[in-house]
């Protein structure tokens, strides 16, 4: 039994969170050890090759290609996944649980597909398996949900968890820029990748959003259970009519848990000015939280960048050292486990929601009656319209609707496509009502 | 040596927080009990008088008013403090955890005034002493400063903390109200109570800042350290001003480190419009902290009411419990002391701003350029001047500065009085320009 004199370190990948890792642990060493009563030493870094030009300080000698080296070396007591992806990440992982080491990671693919079978192989093995950096990066909301939180019983979690696609909205609504412009400006920026289709597709959100609902709400959500919609038929003359009906467009990744089950969707949403999630802006991250004691909460902040994810790497370190026992081995169990139960997943066209519906119409009498009719129909009742462009053949006709099944509009849709008089669906955009201001439930002291 | 079979607890006090403690955990103790493993079970409430009428459903056998039943039971495993004050609250705390219980509280002027007493005394015992409730009811913010962001070197903590003051300065943004009148109103709502100085007099904030600075910097700060200023001075008139200049005027509980020493103040401060702290409104409280490796976060949420705070407790209880051995009684260490260290306490003098000032003068031509002298002549240089009202005989004359050291400003506004021009120095408001937007430190990923 060796006595904790420092907590080893192996880092799997030395890219851009991997070198934030070691350059944070580098500036705040002094820091942790003062906080910890012992040193993080790194290593290891497993590296795909050893002459690369590397901006961070490291012993050469810590290098090495070959996995086997940390996952075989019994002086590491933590393992930091930082390649991303799923393989070799998830054997790699499974492989350091199963040698006792304690694993924390910061890839959202990997805990979004695999969460449940490493957390059961971390049971088994009485190690820790930890991920607060792979959801919004520093923002501690995994750590909030899963601890901090405990106590409640959560109805949403509601988040702008892709800071790419939130810089693109914030640059189209600002400067009045298509789509196309903003992502040029967002790749020119390195905020969005050469092929970013992971991001502006919502299955990055996706991803980060089957952990929230995990952790939030204890069962286990696939990735491919989430209806997933991005953010590239989202155009200007949208966010411009959101604005002049008081609201902003988010890529929004929604879980609510009702009495007909747990919903779980990314999709661009008109979220209503006055809402703190309507004011984050540029590539900042924020997670909205119901809980039934607590109230609404919002957790906002970088939710991506080597700093950011290495803040949560880290402290996720730091955690797990806190919990060992004297001999660095025994680790304290978890207060829950986040994927422990199960829960039906609603189907989207049962799901209810307004919507904003935008029309490119012939500009003739009897247009609008014709329209409301098809709408009318099919169960989908309107709150507002708004006719622009009159004396041009062909004008937009925009309405938002009341709460409406989705199945309903998607039939009034069918229905209002056959119309002769309608030259175009130009866009149909979630209106999301269920992120009200907390109304108080109890007395306040 | 008693297996955990629940998790026991005595809550010394039953008003609005004890109160709302035993109905959440009420409601909740499925969701607790299935996360925990074990239920919380609440033994004895100590109640002031066991006749009154109470809302809350409670087994009378419960109720007691003598506080040793609860200190010297054997079987509690944690004692709930929350009645507030310091006496007799310091003195069963103390008890309680010489007893060998773990100690949970809400009581803000507790931990500000002896917390670090109260941790050496859990240390010395090996019990719990947790404060999550003292601060902002429910949002996790002690946790994340003490856990989540402990590997960061922390270099700001700026709130709003106090609900009822920003309940005033929202009202008299929104309706154009003067502070009295909006006084009154959150006194008609509950917010305020009938003797409302804690709260708008700042010493609720101080409180509170004095905790967050202890967690955050792990120092020990006397409430008596912090610079204090309230809000009764706040106009209409100012905060007209301030929107004008772009500017919303927030009660602020700030703290900040950098190469003079800390700085602790409680103040009205101008806040950019652009800054998340400054469209949190209502009686929210919001909490903005700045690491070196995690950037800026923000957190929040409801900061007082008897269901944050019974989620904060709660919490707290599910948390202790999950670090407790086998016979309930050893608890493992905290990651780091939260008044460890000692830190020197800038002297307001020093402490270098901005500011809003506004004069009433008399309007007659060269007056401008005495006042921009007296300025001068004491090395406060100004950044922009608005001249109103023109034709009346006295007219306001507003100022902002540039960074200025406070005493400089003080010999300026101390020459200003004198000059016969000026009629009165009519507020004198700080402009905090240090809680900018975050630039990332590190590339993005």
């Amino acid at each position: 039994m060796r006595y904790v004199d420092a907590i080893r370190i192996g880092i799997l990948g030395c890219g851009t969170v991997g070198g934030g890792v070691v350059r944070v642990l580098a500036e705040n060493q002094d820091e942790i050890a003062r906080k910890l009563g012992v040193p993080i030493v790194v290593k290891k870094v497993l590296v795909k090759n050893l002459s690369k030009e590397r901006s961070i300080d490291l012993n050469p000698r810590v290098l090495t290609t070959n996995a086997g080296e940390i996952l075989d070396d019994d002086e590491i007591d933590v393992v930091v996944e930082v390649i991303g992806g799923v393989n070799p990440a998830k054997q790699y992982a499974l492989s350091a649980l199963d040698a006792g080491k304690h694993v924390v990671t910061a890839n959202k693919e990997l805990v979004a597909k695999h969460g449940r079978e490493l957390w059961e192989a971390a049971e088994r093995t009485r190690t820790a398996f930890r991920f607060e950096g792979s959801v919004a990066a520093g923002i501690p909301i995994i750590k909030a949900l899963h601890e901090c939180l405990a106590s409640n019983r959560i109805s949403e979690i509601s988040g702008i968890v892709n800071g790419t696609t939130n810089y693109i909205l914030t640059k189209m609504a600002r400067e009045g820029w298509e789509f196309e412009q903003a992502l040029a400006d967002a790749q020119h920026k390195g905020y969005a990748e050469s092929d970013p289709s992971s991001d502006i597709d919502g299955l990055d959100a996706a991803y980060k959003l089957a952990i929230l609902a995990s952790v939030g709400f204890g069962v286990e959500v696939a990735p491919g259970q989430i209806y997933t919609e991005g953010i590239r038929k989202v155009s200007k003359t949208d966010i411009q009519y959101a604005r002049e009906l008081g609201y902003e467009i988010k890529l929004l990744a929604i879980a609510k848990l009702d009495g007909e089950g747990l919903q779980v969707r990314v999709h661009p949403t008109f979220v209503p000015a006055w809402h703190p999630l309507a004011s984050v802006n540029d590539s900042f991250n924020a997670i909205f939280v119901r809980g039934n004691a607590v109230g609404s909460l919002m957790f906002y902040g970088r939710g991506a960048g080597a700093g950011p994810t290495a803040s949560a790497v880290l402290s996720d370190i730091m955690d797990v050292a806190r919990g060992l026992s004297h001999n660095g081995r025994h680790y304290r169990p978890e207060v829950f486990k986040p994927w422990g139960g199960r829960l039906d997943v609603q189907r989207m066209e049962e799901i209810e929601t307004r919507y904003y519906v935008r029309l490119q119409v012939v500009d003739r009498p009897g247009v609008l009656a014709v329209i409301a009719k098809a709408f009318g129909d099919n169960h989908v009742s309107l709150e507002s319209v708004i006719q622009k462009g009159t004396g041009s053949p062909v004008v937009g006709l925009v309405f938002i609707t009341h709460l409406v099944k989705e199945k309903n509009l998607r039939s009034a849709l069918a229905c209002i496509r056959t119309l002769s008089v309608v030259k175009e669906i130009a866009s149909v955009i979630r209106v999301e009502t269920g992120i009200e201001a907390d109304v108080q439930r109890y007395p306040h002291d």
